[in-house]
């Protein structure tokens, strides 16, 4: 069924005869449309798209379903003429995304609200065989980027630098826009999860994080590899790696449809519990991608969330060790009938660099 | 002054005791803040900035003056115990970015709200001499990327190609975000305004129009272009560039403190009138720039701002003429004493590139 039509059949239980979708994600979802200014009403007949005199070609070409409207007055007075028009007596809001100043001017024009919360968001968790497709392809665009990246990690090399570079190749590959700044994190760094890239140069013995993702058609991919620069004492480095790919493949053979998404975290959780390192893994296991780079689901220990066919997330676990260093590795999947697929191909076997 | 204490002076004019800033641009100008999550309340006696354990350390490595607090629980409730210990009676908050959802659930904990409009912004639309300074550095930035972009210039490029160089030069040039993507619009394109780059090959005869901006401490800057490539008839090309670029020479002149930014967008576009290229200026004359791209000031016929000084603006005419080409010179300018300095430096004499 259409994207539009599963919306539209939710109306009346929602107790509204129209819908006014203003977060520019949801429009892109429902309607195709790439533009920054724009935003839809959908009632049981009628599904209009507005925007204004900028992307009047634009919208023509990309939005289909919808009658293309420009907008040419003031955005709460035009509303005002559309549900008089269709004759809409409740007109559902995304309580997420419409300011209060925005709600106040909607009010006063007297037209009946009700806020609505996260409506499309909740649709938009379950993928489509081509939302699942574009992904594989933002995907293969981000290995096929940090594959070409291989020859300049070596002792030296700077995380900046290194994190360009990997955004150039991105950007080669057709990526057109990135998901989030590449981060690289070297030695003490890499126990920083959110850390962003310095001028540290890498030296031997460093665990090094790559978090980066690629883009194909407004969808994201997200993933991380962690590797090894070689040196003299890198045992207490290699236990991390091998524990926390433990941990992952765990956390990935444990998916499949109808169980809580906190059982995922459990499985990868208890086992780098077990190892000793319960206090060193500070966030969730994942979180869902699509045309954000976070989304539904996500994967935590307090996420009841039921596990469906067809969610797409990423499974990554990390054990952080505070002036040590850090390892995370991240792939993203989808649940299948009855187990998770990778959509990644990048082997996550242990990698040392030579000098 | 310091930006806070402007701010904090405004406080009972506006009726509240207390302020609540959520917009993370704003955010950011008060407290040097760059992180993506956190908030602030200022009270006569208090200041306080709150953001998550994710940029605990970030935070008091950026923030200054501020008392920093860790979010525990849920946002509102924190918002709660903080109106509680400063004992705020009405607190302020910015409606252009509460969301309808959350302004609910504060005023479910019986929080006395007020909302506020555009109270930072427009103490921002006024620059320090700091700011200035960042927007410098930015200008700076794009100049240097353009002039290394000039050898890729030529018939046979495509608009793409040129598009994702000038980026990667200004990533090199140390800009840390872009503005926005790089518009390199050639031949027929350059005729829409807002036009993305595409494959389009640039040909002899082309009017090409780059759009551009760089960054340096958050502060952006924009700026545009248009370069003519050699070729058998170009003088409708030249005569168009020959008029926008008086037009912009002549919006220029205009500015001084105390007049209205329409006298200024007047005198590009009485010019541009005059020659008998009226309809095809569809755009405002400028806008400001900040930590936005757009912000504050609008210089266009409809806008009664009147000007001060340290106001940082564009001053864009342009001249679009479908289906044949569009020229559009643009730099940013601050508002003097008695005139208004250009913050750019690199030419706007027409460059003729020969095959």
């Amino acid at each position: 069924m259409q994207k539009k039509a599963i919306l539209r059949k939710k109306l009346s239980a929602l107790g509204v005869d129209g819908i006014l979708i203003t977060d520019l994600v949801n429009v892109r979802y429902l309607t195709g449309f790439t533009g920054t200014s724009g935003y839809l009403v959908l009632t049981r007949k009628h599904a209009l798209f507005v925007t204004d005199f900028r992307y009047k070609e634009q919208a023509r070409e990309e939005v289909k379903g919808f009658r293309i409207r420009v907008e040419r007055s003031e955005r709460s007075g035009e509303i005002k003429e559309i549900t008089d028009t269709y004759k809409i007596r409740t007109l559902g809001f995304e309580d997420h995304n419409v300011p209060y100043a925005f709600y106040k001017k909607l009010s006063k024009k007297k037209i009946k609200l009700k806020p609505l919360t996260g409506i499309t968001e909740s649709q938009r968790i379950v993928k489509t065989q081509a939302e699942i497709s574009h992904m594989k392809t933002a995907v293969k665009r981000a290995e096929t980027a940090f594959r070409k990246l291989q020859p300049f990690i070596k002792p030296g090399a700077t995380e900046e630098n290194l994190a360009l570079k990997l955004e150039e190749l991105l950007k080669k590959e057709g990526c057109k826009i990135l998901p989030f700044g590449v981060i690289v994190a070297s030695g003490f760094m890499s126990a920083l999860p959110h850390a962003k890239p310095t001028s540290k140069v890498l030296k031997e013995g460093d665990l090094v994080v790559f978090d980066w993702g690629g883009e194909y058609e407004g969808y994201y991919s997200d993933m991380t590899r962690t590797v090894l620069l070689s040196g003299r004492n890198i045992s207490r480095q290699k236990e991390l790696y091998y524990t926390v790919l433990e941990a992952h493949k765990r956390a990935a053979d444990s998916i499949k449809p109808g169980i809580e998404a906190a059982i995922v975290d459990a499985a990868a959780r208890n086992y780098i519990d077990d190892k000793g390192y319960d206090e060193f893994f500070g966030h969730g296991t994942g979180h869902g991608v699509g045309l954000e780079v976070h989304e539904k689901p996500i994967v935590s220990w307090r996420s009841n969330e039921i596990l469906k066919e067809n969610m797409v997330f990423t499974v990554e676990p990390g054990i952080y060790l505070p002036k040590f260093g850090g390892v995370r590795i991240e792939d993203m999947v989808v649940v299948k009938k009855n187990s998770a697929e990778s959509l990644n191909t990048l082997s996550k076997k242990l990698r040392i660099i030579e000098r």
